[in-house]
C-alpha cells in the first residue's frame, strides 16, 4: 500500500544508538544521560504507585501536575496559563509537537521552520497535510577561527510568511547549535506575525540548560506572542528521565481546545504514577535552577578535553549538545559527509555522534557534527581518549 | 482558526467521569477498575527504575517485552510475529489505533467501522484524511424478554467496502456490547476482503475477558487475515493499569514499517520503567489466564443484583460492560434519551453509566446504557442498592 512518509526512514537518532550499540561506541549521538536520575523522584513515583494512582488520569493530565507547571511558568515568564484550560501533559515533547500540529494545520496550510531542525517537525507536517517551508539558519564561517556561527534568518523568515502560512515552528534553545533566543528577537518576531494569521510552535525542551549567563527568553513572556503560540516543553530532559515520556504544552485556551481534541484520541492521556511523580518533585524549584551550573561544567570538561582535538568547537550557549567541525581533522576520513564522517566514527573509532545534515531535508554539508554531553565525567572522559586519537 | 475536528468534542469517557466527579456518583461509566493492581508488578517497575532504567528505550520498544508479546502471541493464537521487525509497543491501545490509522490512511481512502464504535476511530480517521463509512450491528429486540442483541452485519459489510476501501476496523470482543467473533465469522471475513485491498486494524484491547466458555479468536489466529492486519492490544486492560498507557500493535513487517514511521514522530517511544516491569510480569501466563474467572464473577455478582431492577439485562460474553435497556424501567426518566438517562442517573441516582448512542455518529436511540463492572465487590453493591431503588 502507498506509504503516508515515503521518504522518511528510521530516524537517526534510533539508526545512531543501534549503530552504537552495534559496535559496543561509546554514545555520544541521541541526546539522554547516562547518569542516574534523582532517587527522591523515583520514590515519589513508586509511592504514587502503592497509593494505587495506577488507574487513568483526566485526559488533560493530573491537576497537581497542571499546576505545578502553571506556577512555574508564572514564576520564571510572567504569564499566567489557567491549568484547567490552557495545560496538557503529553507523552514526551515530541508528542506534543504532533498533537499541535495535527490540530491546526489543515491540508494545504502552510508551515515555515527553520533548518537545522528537529526531524519530527516535517513528518508531522505531512500528515497533517501542510506544506513545509523551510528557511535556513545563516550559517557563517569565521575565516579566521574556522568556527560556524549561526543567525536567526529574518530576511528569509519574512519571505517566507504569507497568506497561507498557519504556523510557524521555533526552537529555542535550539538543538543542535544552542541558538537562544533573545528578547529582541522575540520582539522581532511579534513584529514579523503581528497581521498575520500565524500561529507560532515554540520548542522549549531545553529552556532550562543555558550557560554563560545566557538568559533563555519562553515565548510565554512575550504577551503578544503567547496568545498565538503552543509552548512545548519536557519534563524527560529536565529531570533526566528521558524515557518516561512525559512533557507538556501550554496555549491559549482556544487553541487548547483544538489541542486536547486531537490529544484525547491520540494517546487519550498519560502515564498517571509517572505525573504524580513528577507533580511533587516539580514544587522543588531547585531542581531546575541547578541544571545550568551542573550541564555547565560538564561542558566545560567536554570543551577543554576536544580543544587538544583536531576538531574545532563551535559555540554551545544551551542545550547538552556540542557541535564541532571536523574538517580541518589532519585525515583523509575529513573529506567524508557528516552522515559517512558520524559511521566512521562509530565504528572505527568507538563515538557516536549526529551528522548535522540529519537536520536539514536537502543535501546540506558544512561539515559539523553534534556531540551529547549529558554523561558522566567518565563518559566523556574515555570519549575524549578516543577523540585524541585522531 | 479553522478547527480539524469541528464535530468533535470531549470524548464521552471523560465527560461521565467528570460528571461523576462533581455529583461523588458511583462511576461505573468509564472503563477502568477500582482494585489496586499486583504488587509484584509494581515492584518490578520500581526496580527497573532503580536499575536505571530511565532513559529511552528502543524506538519499537524494550526487546524483552517485545519478545515477551511474540511469544504470547503464538502460543495462545499460532501466529509468529518477529519481535524485532512485526511488534511495536504503544503508548495504550488508543495510540496504536490512531498511529495505525495515520500509517495507512491517505486522504480520499474510504475506511469501514462498525458501530457502535469506539469514538476514537472516527476522529482518527478524519486527521488522516479519510472517509469513514459506518455500517452497524444488526440490532434485534427480542419481543418477549425485550432484550437486543447484536449481530456482524455481513450484508451491509459485503456493500460498503469497495474499491476505495483502505481500511476495516473491527473490534472483538466488542465494546459495548461484548459480541465475540468466532471463527467462522474471521472465515466469512477472510472471504469478503478476499480479492480488495482492504486492510485490516483489529482492536482486541478486551482479548482476555471472555466467559461463559466463550473463545476469543485473535485476527492473529488466521493467517490470511493476519497476513493484511493490525493486531491492537492494551497492557492497561488486561493488568488494571490503565494509567501507565502500554500497549502493542502486532503486524506484518511491511505495514509495520509504515506503522513505525508515524510512531517514531509521534511519541517516539514508550514509558521505559513500565516495559521492563510489563516484560517480566507479562512471562507468568497466569497473569492473564486468570481474568475470566476473576471477571466473570464480578459479572455474575453483577447481573445477579441487576435481575432486581427493572433494568434488561442484554447479554455480556466478554469485556468488563453490562449493557442494560432501560426503557421499561416504570419511571417517568425511562422516556428520556440515552444521553439524557445517564446524565439523571448520575446526578439524581448516584451511579454513572455511559450512553450506547455515544459509539455511533448518527442520533440512534435504542435506550441501552453501559455499565463497566470492573470494580470492587464493594462499589458494586453500592450501586446496585442505588440501582435497586428505581
Ligand atoms: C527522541 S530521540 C532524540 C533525542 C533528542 O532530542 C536528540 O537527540 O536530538
Ligand atoms: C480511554 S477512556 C475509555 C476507556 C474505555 O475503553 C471505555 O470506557 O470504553
Amino acid at each position: 500500500f502507498p506509504s503516508r512518509l515515503p521518504e522518511v526512514g528510521t530516524t537517526v537518532f534510533t539508526v545512531m544508538s543501534a549503530l552504537a550499540a552495534k559496535h559496543q561506541a561509546i554514545n555520544l549521538g541521541q541526546g539522554f544521560p547516562d547518569f542516574p536520575c534523582d532517587r527522591e523522584l523515583i520514590a515519589e513515583v513508586n509511592a504514587a504507585m502503592l497509593a494505587d494512582h495506577n488507574q487513568y488520569p483526566p485526559m488533560a493530565g493530573v491537576a497537581e501536575l497542571r499546576h505545578s507547571v502553571a506556577q512555574k511558568i508564572s514564576a520564571l515568564y510572567g504569564h499566567d496559563y489557567d491549568p484547567e484550560t490552557e495545560i496538557t501533559i503529553t507523552a514526551g515533547g515530541t508528542q506534543g509537537i504532533m498533537t499541535a500540529i495535527l490540530s491546526c494545520v489543515s491540508p494545504g496550510d502552510e508551515v515555515v521552520i527553520i533548518e537545522p531542525a528537529y526531524d519530527s517537525y516535517r513528518p508531522s507536517i505531512d500528515l497533517a497535510g501542510g506544506k513545509t517551508i523551510a528557511v535556513s539558519l545563516l550559517a557563517k564561517r569565521d575565516d579566521q577561527s574556522r568556527v560556524y556561527s549561526y543567525a536567526i534568518p529574518w530576511e528569509d523568515l519574512a519571505n517566507a510568511i504569507g497568506p497561507k502560512t498557519r504556523l510557524l515552528i521555533i526552537n529555542t534553545p535550539h538543538n543542535p547549535t544552542g541558538i537562544v533566543w533573545q528578547a529582541s528577537d522575540l520582539l522581532r518576531l511579534a513584529q514579523l506575525v503581528k497581521n498575520t494569521n500565524t500561529l507560532i510552535l515554540s520548542d522549549e525542551v531545553y529552556e532550562h540548560m543555558v550557560y554563560d549567563g545566557h538568559v533563555h527568553q519562553s515565548i510565554a513572556s512575550h504577551p503578544a506572542l503567547a496568545a498565538r503560540s503552543f509552548l512545548i516543553s519536557s519534563f524527560g530532559k529536565t529531570y533526566h528521565v528521558t524515557g518516561w515520556k512525559v512533557g507538556y504544552v501550554a496555549a491559549p485556551a482556544a487553541m487548547m481546545r483544538e489541542f486536547r481534541k486531537v490529544h484525547q484520541f491520540n494517546v487519550f492521556t498519560v502515564n498517571t504514577p509517572m505525573q504524580y511523580g513528577l507533580a511533587k518533585y516539580l514544587k522543588n524549584e531547585n531542581h531546575y535552577l541547578s541544571l545550568p551550573s551542573f550541564y555547565q561544567s560538564k561542558r566545560d570538561y567536554f570543551q577543554t578535553g576536544l580543544r587538544a582535538t583536531g576538531f574545532k568547537l563551535l559555540p554551545a550557549p544551551a542545550t547538552y549538545f556540542q557541535c564541532v567541525n571536523y574538517t580541518d581533522l589532519d585525515i583523509p576520513q575529513s573529506k567524508l559527509s557528516e552522515a559517512e564522517f558520524c559511521t566512521w566514527l562509530t565504528s572505527e573509532i568507538g563515538v557516536a555522534a549526529i551528522p548535522v545534515s540529519a537536520f536539514y531535508a536537502a543535501p546540506v554539508e558544512s561539515g559539523v557534527i553534534r556531540f551529547c554531553f549529558a554523561k558522566k565525567e567518565q563518559t566523556l572522559s574515555n570519549a575524549l581518549t578516543r577523540l585524541q586519537s585522531l
